[in-house]
């Protein structure tokens, strides 16, 4: 098993000045799955690297830009708190939030220069183009906010942006720093992208239809801001107008509760069947993956741990 | 003449999602100084490199990093107005000034990456240490808002690491891109940073002393912010018990206008000559630059440049 919480908790945040590095130090003590250094491990050692500080500071790089990001977006949608603990921005200030996260960004990049020089031309160029585009999946998101008319599509691009291109981008850094061939990294990169696209619709899933208990979030979030998630695009698809019209006005109405509205909404999902149609989504992404891992050309055994975790995220609950 | 504006005005930021590249076109467009790409260029013609290309995606690296900082700082600082523009977060809102800061930081290492592979090892890590310290240096500056005992020597390592540290990435840049000498890559480094500290002790002076329709900026923002300038520190330092209580009161009171509190302690520090001292200190360390250029072992024609712009920065007001 991958011991990478050591690596991280082990890091050195006792730095000048505190009110820079003790939120950092706050937000990586979090926790969280760690899938992404996960990622890394898991395709170096499939396609035969086995230099474990080379992982780590992969790992690290990615980790640290992915608590970045959490950082900052729960700064812009004023989230109170991740992972049953205080944000940020609520703990300290936003001030702090932007500064901290600001950091954390430029400190993904001084860990991945502590891979060895020979990756860095496959390695940096590899990170700096996903790092983009998690930023315009993020702004796309916010603009989606505000658009009553976002397709399937639309939805599908964002979160290729938002998400899957950085589950993509473990791999694909898993496999550079193991030498694996540029057909093999390719491949891998598309195993990340539908193993991405599955893991936020089931985020999206679980964000209505998980427990506050198990994920340590506040469940509906995504109902009160109107987030144009796969649930409620295809909500707003298969509804009849008036339920249609019903849905826009409750979510908007400033004489209902939010635990209401979350309630409302949530049921009409329900009878819509939208929960099993995002249910057989996730499993068409996750089948898709299983597929690209099938065709990759590395001895069978070698993919079993992908395999088993692909299964793992599949019946995930938090 | 280093035609810097053409390159950076030539950029394409015609790209989706509009809502984050319009936002980055709008803060570069805005011109400023241009003094980071220009120290590159010069630097590195002075060591012999006249590879104008790798010079200017070295010089976007930095301009575009130094508007990221403008940015979000601007942000934290609630600034309603640069350059005689809006600021971003006023035109737009907090979360782009956020979101588009964030790629901006990213930008900067791409363009960093445009640079040929051979000087990576030196010019990245450079630039990832120089934007860390970027970082910690605005953090000591917030901090010391809220912090009545500031001394003169925190403040000089507050402006090293928040402005001069950047000015010296940019000589050593172009030093790097020219394949100069490690000792005359260190040598320009601690010009910049005396050319730095120079720099910042006169933008201090200017927030103070300059003019609205010069600067495109309030007068007395770091008077009403109560921030610990060379001008602030110096003055409580050189001021009686009476004269030091009247000035803390003054700017924490909420019944005097913003113009009376800036218009008081501009007075203040006339009376007790801390302009003089400031254009003093501004001197010593221009002289400093001066003195280091001097020992730099290349041929004195060469060093022509720099010396100009440094006498040309001295006398600068705006």
């Amino acid at each position: 098993m991958y011991n990478f919480e050591h690596t991280i908790q082990s890091l050195n945040w006792n730095l000048k000045p505190i009110n820079l590095y003790r939120p950092i130090e706050y937000t990586l003590e979090s926790g969280g799955k760690r899938l992404r250094p996960m990622l890394v491990n898991i395709a170096s050692k499939m396609f035969g690297g086995y230099d474990q500080e080379t992982i780590d500071k992969a790992g690290l790089a990615i980790e640290v830009f992915h608590n970045f990001t959490l950082l900052h977006d729960d700064l812009m949608d004023n989230s109170p708190s991740r992972r049953n603990k205080q944000t940020v921005h609520i703990k300290w200030n936003a001030n702090t939030a932007i500064l901290s996260g600001d950091a954390m960004l430029i400190k993904a990049y001084e860990f991945l220069q502590q891979i060895p020089q020979r990756y860095w031309s496959n390695a940096i160029p590899l990170f700096t183009q996903t790092a983009i585009e998690v930023c315009e999946g993020q702004q796309y998101d916010m603009d989606f906010e505000k658009d009553d008319n976002v397709s399937i599509d639309q939805y599908f691009e964002m979160i290729r942006l938002k998400t899957a291109v950085l589950l993509a981008c473990s791999l694909k850094m898993g496999a550079i720093v193991a030498d694996a061939t540029v057909e093999n990294q390719k491949t891998i990169y598309d195993i990340g992208i539908a193993l991405g696209i599955a893991f936020q619709l089931k985020d999206d899933y679980l964000d209505t239809f998980g427990s506050f208990e198990t994920l340590g979030k506040r469940i509906g979030d995504d109902i009160l801001c109107y987030k144009k998630t796969f649930l409620l695009i295809s909500a707003l698809k298969e509804a009849d107008d008036k339920t249609r019209q019903k849905i826009q006005y409750i979510v908007r109405a400033k004489d209902i509760s939010d635990k209401d509205k979350i309630s409302f909404v949530t049921n009409i999902f329900r009878e819509l069947k939208i929960d099993e149609l995002c249910e057989k989504e996730i499993d068409k992404y996750y089948t898709k993956a299983t597929q690209l891992l099938d065709d990759l050309s590395v001895e069978e055994h070698k993919k079993e741990v992908l395999q088993a975790l692909i299964k793992k995220l599949k019946v995930r609950d938090k």
